[in-house]
């Protein structure tokens, strides 16, 4: 696996790539990998010829408040995950690289980064999609591939790739859970024993959201109701949100909506904000 | 010359000449064609194996009450004079290509976005720069090219570009004149007879302060008040601004300034809107 750490070298071997005729395949990620990641790795290389994987924990995504110091990090075991993944190459840049001083460009994805974590995240989508933006520019690729665990991000990205132009193909990969059910996510290392325990709930409550909705005859309101109810019966928990839009572009829905649903929730488990969500079609 | 109307297929065909190894070199242009854009199509077509053009009156820098639907076009020439410079293509895109319904993502370079033509035009650089990114990857130039008549633009675009990573060359033109010292402009063509004579003055005033900035001893904010007075002698005008800035940045500066300065104005002259420029060494 080749390792890059400068802006230049990264594009300078992307253009190599696709000057040989290379079809590369992209997964960013902000590290500590687990089989989320991994899972679009593995998809990117059944795809294309390359794989490049950026590890950069973006400082513009994080409000002053956020975990941005303290989300957690381990490169020895990343790259050690890459190699066996068979990771082409590794780009890690520096936050000072990435937005040097006098740094001024924003992009953002008007509507949809204000709904759900966008509102009690409200620097997170500008920051996602700048950032996104700048890596696809840096290693150009054909494929892009992000989790279903985000799923507005998934959408944000879908919509600026088509409204910039971008030429680039976006892959969602489905959500990946522990055993138990909880979705993997780097932030669950924050947990306590017994905040995972109860975080099992959210996806204990995804399912009954699920369940009622197929069942037809409730409404969306009681539905939601009955997931926070079930989520805050756990003593560690406190819902941000839980909310329902369509699973293809978020707009709102009505009390007995049809096509696919997307059911989101954010919910601190201690101090700890995880998100999870399903998607119904109904 | 190629014809494109297609974003798919002036995408293809960027691609097609870079996977040649062809050098793309490209002007973009809101049509109506003057001296200024066929002299930075001469500076492309020796710095560049192709040379591709594009003309599109982009609606998203015009606010409701200005010149969209007014701007002049005149298609038929415009293409006989890219003929002639030797372009190889040309991108001609509609309004709902470029910005079909439900639209949503933009671009923006904080703080210099806000200042000179932001203040009385606040749509005009958000809009210059989302679709001058969209161009870009659309077309996927090597080079671009920029007059030095809309300075302001010239120092956003080339902060959008370094800020992104897009790994394009920008070359900014030189401010091309009428013979009378009136700086080219499609705009030139709204002009009465008398504004016509009247909209001389602008260089005038421009001179003037060129030549107070170098005799040194007057400060900035007196120099300033000299080319408006100059200017609103003239029966016809309104200034919209005069202002001195850093010409590299757009830095405010001093009383004294040393470096190069750059002296830029929006006049209105009857009812149309139109900038100038000078950039002093000291």
């Amino acid at each position: 696996m080749l390792l890059f750490d400068t802006i230049f070298d990264m594009q300078g071997q992307s253009e190599k790539y696709r000057s040989q005729g290379r079809k590369i395949g992209f997964v960013p990620t902000m590290g500590f990998l687990h089989e989320g990641h991994l899972s679009l790795m593995r998809i990117a290389k059944e795809k294309c010829d390359e794989l490049v994987v950026s590890i950069f924990v973006n400082p513009s995504q994080f409000a002053p408040n956020e975990d941005f110091s303290s989300y957690p990090r381990n490169f020895q075991r990343d790259i050690q995950l890459l190699e066996e993944v068979g990771a082409t190459a590794l780009f890690m840049p520096t936050q000072e690289m990435m937005y040097p001083k006098g740094y001024k460009t924003w992009v953002h994805v008007e509507k949809l980064d204000t709904k759900l974590c966008g509102i009690s995240r409200p620097h997170l989508f500008q920051g996602v999609t700048t950032v996104v933006n700048k890596l696809f520019n840096i290693v150009r690729p054909h494929i892009a591939l992000f989790g279903q665990k985000d799923a507005q991000q998934a959408i944000i990205i879908k919509k600026m790739v088509v409204d910039l132009n971008m030429n680039i193909e976006i892959v969602i990969g489905q959500l990946i859970r522990e055993t138990d059910g909880l979705a993997m996510s780097s932030r669950n290392s924050y947990l306590s024993e017994e905040e995972r325990r109860d975080a099992v709930v959210l996806y204990q409550a995804l399912q009954l959201g699920k369940r009622r909705l197929m069942e037809a005859g409730m409404g969306k309101t009681k539905i939601l109701s009955e997931i926070r109810q079930l989520i805050e019966a756990k003593p560690t928990t406190r819902v941000d949100y839980i909310e329902m839009h369509s699973a293809k572009n978020l707009a709102e829905i009505g009390e007995h909506p049809q096509g696919d649903i997307l059911i989101a929730l954010a919910v601190f488990v201690g101090n700890t904000r995880l998100i999870d969500n399903i998607t119904v079609s109904i």
